[in-house]
């Protein structure tokens, strides 16, 4: 059996017409009269669905085929129709039609409207419903897009390991991982566990960020990127946060907080740019059913030049309107998503890089400015959605980050190998962190992180 | 500051004679006499190193540069000089240089062969050793050329979990996940641990193989992939083994043994032949310092067809030549490296299929073929390593499914999702894993997974 796929069928709709084809898929609906039927049918490759009649006498199992249930995969062989006056460019007529795997009238998944919620609990089945075909093929094509970005612009893809021996890479909660016997683990002669007995012959969590790692390659390579994914053990039940979601961190050397920028910029209008390109069908479902403003939108960002202005800017901007907002605003507060979609829907009515953050608020590692009060930090907000990017320039200097390091209490010795980083060649360099489904969720205009994620794991939900 | 990066500088080298431009990267080698200096520059954009030429009287920093360290970052302003009689294509007459980031004596990484045990301890300076900046970017460039292989094809790459809550999935020895306090977690009345109280609500691991959710993903878009982290926690220290690597899992829909082995067989030519025109001055170092024949062999496998026996003959060949191996050959027999690799070298001289191997010896999984002893399995073995790619026709058959399960134990409660995929629209499917260390490990000739993983994670290893 050679299948035709659908997206072929479709794609060279003409070359097709009159020829006979074999396609393969799963029925999504199917209705007949005494002697004619129609079975919409959906095999995965492309959104669209077939258009697949079949008549007594022409097919020999007509009465079998009435009656199968909603899932059944077929094989269906049989004449291309061409039919240009029709919504659809093109139908099959059957000459035969082959049951590949039944389904029964208990399938999850029945032609009606089902509710998100609801749809999760079948997540095994859901990717073969509309919203979810459709997100996980954009989910993918985004993601081929940013590799190709990289591989474009000359980075190597650098695979940063997700078990770390650190506890304190500082971006958040950790999982910690073991194969010591819970209920009876091996203890020290003090009584403590002792995890020289377990795997790794320490205490080892999963990577909250492959930064440090990537670094490291950036100082040898001059531009990496990690792409992979994340853990954050933070029992925080929104749309927004999962417990396992994919990071991309590009890191660049002989590179400073506007390079920084750049490039982050330049990503995001090509990764946008790709999707609209290669799923238009998708993006017009989504457009259609989650956000009818979400195609122009996106295409304003694809061409619009990003804004950029400087945290004490900011604040300034968002202390005219302070009466607007539930959190305080002032200088030196962290940014409240409020904030962030203020700032990039009502002032800037783009995308806006906000820059040069007090260093309370942000990480150790970040490029101390000469006003000694601020870091080179750059996160890009976007509208609809706040903070997509969070990057920065590095401190690349031993002193001032030692400096640093000790003014937040964290040990040398736990960081060696990063401080040899700016003992050997330690050029300046930045990087910074896209939140993958951050991103799907932007382009999709689906709301909740668990919609984006094809088996979310979140605070007491592990399933499949 | 705009750098010309040395890729495009070598790639376009006479577009650039005669050119003034500015390079950045860190010093190789440096050697001097009273007036003249000689820099090996190496920006980590490619392999190569460019010749950068100094004199007392053009470069006011002239005895400042003489006692630099190895490892110092440079960003170098000159004119390029094609130099068509030397070795090298060009080289740069410097103007200006100055330091961007210093070293040291103490550099670990001096110009001198070190054994691959020691570049270990230092994985976070060793990329920018040879052996490892040309590792790591064919590692880059081999993942590249994977998705788009996949992505031409019309495969949609699925992000399976890497928290999951079976502790079934058969494919070796897992990490548990916590976070929970070890010291005094909280337990049930009847005193054992109580996981409810767990971040997911039970207990969790780390995937050994993201395949299960694959056919999910995969009888919804008829042709899915993974490629991500995997992790076994297995304390076998070879070179071979490592508790975290990277698998590449297609999953394809109507289809079947043999439509899985020509996937694997065009994905794994596809690959070498793009690592080989994209690196070869990488591949020529591994030819030159690891293995002779390298890229005789690699042309070989891109070039020739596969060969495909069943393991029945397989083992009547090994059979005839049983006093060649360690471990005993029999009809039964699980195939040791050293059958493997006799088949493969000895035998077929090029890399073969082994199907249909005893259902005994593989995962409960694998369809049943009509003779009810084997399943429709398909191992590929290539010369020098053994088993690259292991993979199977799926069982879609329920009954015969969950009576293989009951047969082994395996309670079906446990997989009710899984089943699901049987009972609706489950059609023929099969699939394959391929271990991308061990496909990196075979194109580049290095012996040990060590070697090939930026950062390593081993039993009692967990460092960086």
């Amino acid at each position: 059996m050679k299948r035709l796929e659908l997206t072929q069928l479709f794609r060279e709709a003409k070359a097709y017409g009159g020829k006979t084809v074999t396609v393969c898929g799963w029925i999504r609906t199917l209705r007949s009269s005494k002697a004619l039927g129609f079975i919409e049918l959906n095999d995965g490759s492309c959104f669209k669905n077939l258009q697949v009649v079949f008549q007594d006498g022409q097919v020999g199992n007509f009465k079998e085929i009435t009656k199968l249930n909603v899932g059944t995969a077929l094989s269906v062989e049989g004449e291309v129709v061409l039919t240009p006056e029709a919504k659809q460019p093109l139908e099959i007529h059957a000459a035969s039609i082959s049951v590949e795997g039944t389904s029964s009238p208990e399938y999850p998944l029945q032609k009606k409207r089902h509710s998100m919620e609801y749809l999760r609990t079948i997540a095994h089945l859901r990717p073969r419903a509309n919203t979810f075909n459709a997100a996980f093929r954009v989910r993918s094509v985004a993601a081929f897009a940013l590799h190709r970005f990289f591989n474009e612009n000359g980075f190597v893809y650098a695979h940063t390991p997700i078990i770390t021996g650190s506890d304190c890479e500082g971006a958040g909660e950790m999982f910690h991982i073991t194969t010591l016997d819970a209920e009876n683990p091996p203890r020290t002669e003090d009584g403590q566990v002792d995890y020289s007995k377990d795997f790794f012959g320490k205490k080892t969590s999963l990577t909250v960020s492959g930064q440090l790692n990537a670094e490291s390659m950036a100082l040898a390579f001059g531009k990496v990127y990690t792409f992979g994914p994340t853990f954050r053990a933070e029992n925080s039940n929104t749309p927004r946060h999962a417990a396992e979601f994919w990071m991309l961190e590009p890191e660049i050397a002989f590179a400073d907080l506007n390079d920084n920028m750049d490039l982050a910029e330049a990503m995001l209008k090509y990764a946008i740019r790709y999707v609209l390109d290669n799923c238009p069908d998708e993006m017009a479902f989504f457009n259609n059913f989650f956000d009818k403003g979400l195609i122009e939108r996106l295409e304003g960002v694809a061409s619009a030049d990003f804004a950029r202005c400087t945290y004490t800017e900011a604040i300034e901007l968002l202390e005219k309107n302070k009466d607007q907002f539930e959190f305080p605003v002032f200088w030196g507060c962290d940014l409240q998503t409020e904030h962030e979609r203020y700032l990039t829907e009502k002032v800037f009515q783009k995308p806006v890089f906000v820059t040069d953050y007090p260093k309370e608020i942000k990480a150790f590692y970040m490029r101390i400015n000469d006003d000694g009060k601020t870091v080179a930090a750059c996160d890009l907000l976007v509208p609809g959605i706040g903070e997509i990017i969070g990057g920065s320039q590095r401190e690349e200097r031993l002193d001032v980050l030692t400096a640093r390091m000790a003014e937040l209490g964290l040990a040398e010795e736990d960081y060696e190998w990063y401080l040899d980083l700016r003992r050997f060649g330690g050029t300046k360099h930045a990087g910074y962190g896209l939140g993958f489904e951050r991103l799907i969720m932007y382009i999709t205009g689906i709301p909740n992180i668990r919609d984006v994620l094809p088996f979310p794991r979140t605070a007491g939900s592990a399933e499949f």
